[in-house]
């Protein structure tokens, strides 16, 4: 059955995680503020007031949530890499999706997105298997991988473009 | 005596702060990203190497490490505007500027410092006064209320200007 | 030498408005009407028609005019938030105390106070930094700052306050 | 053709107003808060967020808006009976349904609407004829005669109470 919160289904990690699979993650993170910029280049205010479901976010809500996501993730990394398992901070990301600057024009999310993905590449293409290894701690999931996290959050690029696609084709207010 | 390390003196937080010198300091924070633009404009790689003071930061370290701290920032502001008193992630700065990519070109960073402080200063001006007397918790240096942290975040931003200034006038390798 | 005019003195508008200052008049605002339902609970008809000084207002009157002139200053707020620096219009207070519903019981403004002064600091507690920087155009007295407007009416309430104890004490008919 | 904005049609002034029009006009001024009351006394908060039309108001926005409309009416009232023929200020009531008190519970505006209908019912009843004459100046629509302005408030009360009732029969969201 379809879950319209889920139109690429919820992420399932290998058990076993390839060198090529990373790769291939990592091009998709890579490619994800192209993909937004394409897909919402044109787009007017109305359209983007549209909805992916019943009391969901908005396509302007969604893209500046991409952009705090990636943010917090990119900094979760580097805490990884730079401490033993730290201990990091979750947010609440529907009261974040509230504050007033989730109001500004998307541009403002897509340039800090193609800015940020540019930097994140660089440091996930430069992470030895041992790096890899390396793992954060989350206060409600436990023990995240940064091997892992890199498909968590190639995965999320692709969940919540699918999500766009589906306000802008469903348009609902 | 001047001391290289605070070439503009420490930050220090006026007993009470007005409704002015808030206004003062987010018209600080909004301006920076156009003074990093221009101070850095014309630079050749090889200026980009020196350092502000012996063993102290590159210009090139400088400006990544500029858009790492305010992305902190950032995320501590909404944490503080969407949890009671959150106890924020600290992280370890001089590791950070190691990562491999403190070394892209500094364009990088500089976008996203553009996009970021306009997201922020949106975010700033609309702080009600009782929000500005929200904060957060650091678990090294305690309570840290919004207004005073944005005065802190100003004053930030100028130190590291003028660090910036400092190493392209002295030159140090 | 004591003006019994002014039992609490004229209005001061300190140069530099703190943000502490700010919360502080805006509890003065809130707390008012249960000051006034206080001070005025147990009060006779013949008390009611004590005035703080000779030919003044008599505590019925004075009570009715802090209900008109506190609506008067909360449509103002709203226009300076709605316009750019609209010209309010004056209105003129002794003829106001004058009009046949100044003689009603004073209930009435009672509670028309705790319900105006309930909307009135929920606005005034939402007002951002640059939103205390608006303002609005008196014909007579030219410009006014939000801000500096909220101490006004933080001191107003507590100047009329003044002027019904005063007419308690005094007796005068 | 039923005009969903005009449930009852748009104000119609007779040629010729007579004292028994007046006095029932007055009287349906002093029903309305009791009026109100009743129809939204079981309201749940979902039902507060109906609108009476695609883009309407809501029925929490309608009775802060009736609040908001009659304290100023009522201060026009005053105005044109202590000045000659005074021009009036003019509100932009959209904007203001916008602010932030809007969204407060509505008993605060029953309560102030209750208190000002008093008020202001105890004044309209004590207009000699000749005060009835006495008129405001309204800078986009002209002269307003305060007899026919007591119509028009009378038809403004009936009028918001049917978009109440038509937004809980159409439950427009």
């Amino acid at each position: 059955m379809h879950d319209e919160r889920y139109p690429i289904g919820e992420f399932q990690c290998p058990q076993s995680i390839s060198t090529q699979q990373i790769t291939d993650w990592i091009e998709q993170i890579e490619a994800l503020p192209q993909q937004l910029n394409k897909l919402t280049a044109q787009l007017t205010d109305a359209e983007l007031t549209y909805r992916y479901r019943e009391n969901g976010w908005t396509v302007r809500q969604l893209i500046h949530h991409i952009a705090d996501s990636h943010m917090n993730s990119y900094i979760r990394f580097k805490l990884a890499l730079t401490e033993i398992e730290p201990t990091i901070k979750p947010y609440a990301e529907d009261k974040w999706a509230e504050l007033p600057d989730s109001a500004l024009p998307i541009d403002i999310s897509l340039t800090c997105l193609e800015a940020l993905h540019r930097r994140w590449t660089v440091l996930l293409e430069s992470l030895s298997n041992s790096q890899l290894k390396r793992s954060f701690h989350h206060p409600d999931t436990g023990t995240m991988p940064l091997e892992q996290c890199i498909g968590l959050y190639a995965w999320h690029g692709a969940h919540h473009l699918a999500h766009i696609e589906q306000a802008l084709t469903l348009k609902i207010r």
